[in-house]
């Protein structure tokens, strides 16, 4: 595990994906070739031990990958073999799903503190969680240690709720909202879009059918 | 515009964040200079000069880009010039979300059916969606002309419902399911996961914090 700076983000981008396909084969096996998870994710065997390579390399041609030594690497690398802290900003319906969305804590994550600025929804019970008023995030977020943020508010709204997250020392945010943030270069930024990813598929379509009819 | 078939997978998924970075530009003004979307978009001017280029590029250098003409080249590139219809595949609490975005008109798409499978749920409205019987998708998809679907469904059912979507034609999906979805070759997916994301942040921390207190 060297030069771990120079690793490519795209490199990056499929780490979380080899661990998650390897935990739900963890629990039927303990070795998989590069060849049999290429199959399964629709990666090339040879762009996986590339990837993992660059991390020293877990495997022997021809006897496969160790499965649980390779899910534990992983999570050392991806810095999840503990759990961080995350504060949900907004809780509309995008935050009423990641509420509910019971796969945090299997990979490194939990959700701590929910935020809104509604006063019809601060106080209330959200799948469990009290929702906190968003004017008190600078106190509340450092006294809990929270380091990530997923922003789920309106789009008008993020910029500035990202300012505040960052001043209150987030230092990732998850946005959902459909606009680019401008935040220091200390702070890293992932987008969920679904229009983003859709049009990656459309590029990708040859022939788009006829508009629909009625609907 | 010549040679698609060879841009590199990387690139193409920058096109929609530059489309939808120009979309918001194009209310305030009609020229931008790739070191300003640049500076917006934290992406080098270099960077955002060669992804355009491999389209025959659309500015001289100095004088920048014209907003709304290279917001149209990007909606030819991504196809969504065009509506695509989308099938939306489960009404839970992602589905929701999903039916309250109000994005997709504005880059492309229109959600055009809703299916579930729960009874409770089939014939119900979901913000002016009518709910429809998950088992009969192969009907109702090629009737309707739908090339798209969002699926937004537990974990072990995804792949049982992705294999219907594929029968019923099909040729994109985006999937919420946190798990990798095996298609033919022919049929596009991309995956929105949160903790896939989240980890892509983890990866860059360097000090973790400590265990939060409490919470």
């Amino acid at each position: 595990m060297t030069g771990l700076e120079n690793i490519p983000d795209i490199v990056v981008s499929r780490l979380p994906i080899y661990l998650r396909a390897l935990s739900y084969l963890r629990e039927d096996r303990v070795r998989v070739t590069s060849s049999e998870l290429g199959d399964y994710l629709g990666i090339s065997s040879a762009q996986i031990r590339k990837d993992l390579s660059h991390f020293g390399g877990f495997g022997k041609q021809g006897t496969g990958y160790n499965v649980p030594k390779l899910v534990e690497a992983l999570r050392k690398i991806l810095k999840v073999e503990r759990e961080w802290a995350v504060a949900l900003v907004g809780a509309g319906a995008i935050g009423h799903a990641l509420s509910h969305y019971d796969g945090f804590a299997d990979y490194g994550f939990r959700i701590s503190m929910i935020f809104d600025n509604d006063p019809a929804k601060i106080g209330a019970q959200i799948n469990g969680f009290e929702v906190y008023d968003a004017a008190h995030l600078a106190e509340l977020i450092p006294q809990r240690n929270i380091a990530l943020a997923m922003l789920a508010v309106p789009p008008e709204a993020a910029q500035q709720v990202a300012d505040a997250l960052v001043q209150a020392g987030i230092r990732g945010i998850l946005n959902y909202a459909p606009i680019n943030l401008v935040v220091p270069d200390t702070v890293r930024v992932q987008y969920i879009d679904p229009v983003v990813h859709l049009q990656r598929i459309t590029y990708y379509l040859t022939e788009p059918p006829e508009a629909p009819e009625g609907g």
